[in-house]
């Protein structure tokens, strides 16, 4: 078990947008409302999943919307605890600890606001040791856990319950009420129980998060850096250095999608990377060659800060440079990769493995 | 008390369509389901709402859909009483009656399913004495009643239950998830007190159904002419008498949009209607002067047949009588206007009793 106060969620909201391979929302809202939530309260637990009854209930909870519209439209903050209050009164039933869904700068912080607020521990973990653009994107389904019952809120007070007969159901009505809510609410959902969270998440993310951001705070102190620090904390390959030559974006459905051009500085010069993103950074091919394919991570840092680079933060004449880092062994089965593959997402590609397209530097 | 059978729903669908003002979806599909329902178990007793305990609870159940979407997917039937079920679960109360959501060919008997399938009585009357496009345009926002909690299901298995902040937001997310859910879902919503219903209903519209679709047939059989029989037996106006030169229409956001160009025959040679509809027809204007506004009632009959025409049936050529009728009083005040009238619906109009513009003929 582990304390998280108020100055640690400024290393979470670093961390989780690092893991959140330019997705997962904007750093700064998440943080803000989470470190207000353990003010009026008191610090969170952050434990193991292990030390959460097998037979107690476990509940992840998140922002769902396009990044691009969440910069625009503050929440509240309490709306992601009456989504959770909500399910928990809807199933009848005393929830044990809460979970984060996806890792990123937004959604790696929410789940700290209905932890203080109730009391709970946090388990530390999530639904994909990185961020992706829809809701059943989560280690969750592969395992069989249902998405419903779902409640989402707004910051209107509009509430709604969902049971869906798949999670990729619960993903197009959730999307589609969530467009008309303004384009972003507040989740609970995949109730599951301690012994299937268990196997079912992944595990150490907050902390891992955590510890990416005290370690690039600590690097700059030093004037190490930032990039090879952060690239060494994660184990993750070096795959480009540049500078950003062209963005295409346009929201579709409730998704921030687009392209991002870079040309080669340093060792990369006379170089080319395009990365394709929707909410998250998914392809990205190298002087045309696709080097590295979701779900393996792409992360964007500043070059000389080493602060991770948002989709929806690009732009003209960004220095930045790029790791590529696995992504969760439960990715890489056939059925994670039908999931998350890059042929959900309809590039006419096949999955490849980092580690075998790019060498180690 | 009235029992109503098989044979009554020819009737009460061909009437329903009547008062459906072109909209309310097509009377074959709800009356097939809703004789399908009475075959399985009873004879539906419709009752005056007086007859439902003060303390019951009332609970209107109704299609949401575009009709020409509803044309070309059939709901099976048992959907519209998983949605009622779920909403007496949701409440943990135990239903006292079912009600009408609204009149039209479709939604005059798809309450029949629910009356037939769970042995409750049907009150005898609706929320709108007509059919209007969008959920909130019910007397019973009028009268202060909530339209949520409400359940909404769909065909795959998928349910909703949404909670809002007020009718207008309930339509707002409804509709979004009825368009996802695949252009229709059967709705549970409006939980009210026999109290409440005793005014906040329009009163004794399935009867008004039964009772035109009954004179209609019988008046072929005696030869009569079955437009001025409907034009007596409503105590309409008539409107115009003509045929349909052209259409246009486009389904926008889950409605089928369109105007009417009709060119006068008989009384009317040398004359124009033009009819705008938004599900239903909401406004005729004769030679360029409007002369009916919503929520005053037009109402298409084939010239000969006396049969309701639908606004997804219009076509080139049909020779078609249109008569006009006070809408109910409800909708007259400030409130109902603001709710119903032609400047909602985005016509630069002022609604002008029906009676004064045209003469009884």
């Amino acid at each position: 078990m582990r304390l998280i106060d108020i100055d640690d969620l400024d290393d979470i909201a670093v961390g989780g947008a690092i893991l959140g391979t330019g997705g997962g929302g904007d750093p700064h809202i998440g943080k803000l409302m989470a470190k207000e939530a353990i003010r009026r309260n008191s610090p969170v637990r952050l434990v193991d999943v292990d030390q959460v009854p097998e037979d107690g209930w476990v509940v992840p909870v998140c922002m769902m919307g396009a990044p691009t519209v969440m910069t625009e439209k503050l929440p509240q903050g309490d709306e992601i605890v009456i989504a959770f209050r909500k399910l928990e009164q809807l199933m009848g039933v005393t929830f044990s600890a809460v979970l984060c869904g996806e890792a990123g700068g937004l959604n790696s912080t929410t789940p700290f606001i209905v932890a203080a607020e109730t009391g709970l521990p946090l388990v530390d973990g999530d639904g994909m040791g990185r961020a992706f653009p829809e809701l059943q994107m989560v280690t969750f389904t592969l395992h069989g856990v249902h998405a419903t019952p779902m409640v989402l809120a707004d910051d209107k007070g509009n509430s709604i319950v969902l049971d869906t007969v798949s999670n990729q159901w619960t993903e197009r009505l959730a999307r589609a009420a969530t467009v008309e809510m303004g384009g972003s609410a507040l989740l609970a959902f995949y109730p599951m129980s301690g012994k299937t969270a268990r196997h079912a998440i992944v595990r150490g993310t907050l902390g891992l998060a955590a510890d990416l951001g005290r370690t690039l705070r600590r690097s700059r102190a030093k004037l190490a850096d930032p990039v090879m620090t952060m690239q060494d904390r994660l184990g993750a390959l070096p795959l480009f250095k540049g500078r950003v030559l062209d963005v295409e974006r346009r929201t579709v459905g409730g998704f921030a999608r687009g392209e991002a051009t870079l040309e080669g500085v340093d060792a990369h010069a006379g170089q080319t990377l395009r990365l394709a993103f929707q909410n998250e950074f998914l392809i990205a091919e190298r002087d045309g060659e696709p080097v590295v394919t979701t779900p393996d991570l792409i992360m964007l840092l500043d070059i000389d800060t080493g602060d991770p680079i948002t989709t929806e933060s690009l732009r003209f004449g960004l220095r930045v440079a790029a790791l590529a880092m696995k992504c969760d062994d439960q990715w890489r089965s056939p059925e994670g990769l039908e999931l998350v593959g890059p042929r959900y997402f309809g590039y006419d590609l096949d999955y490849r493995p980092v580690e075998e397209t790019l060498v180690p530097g």
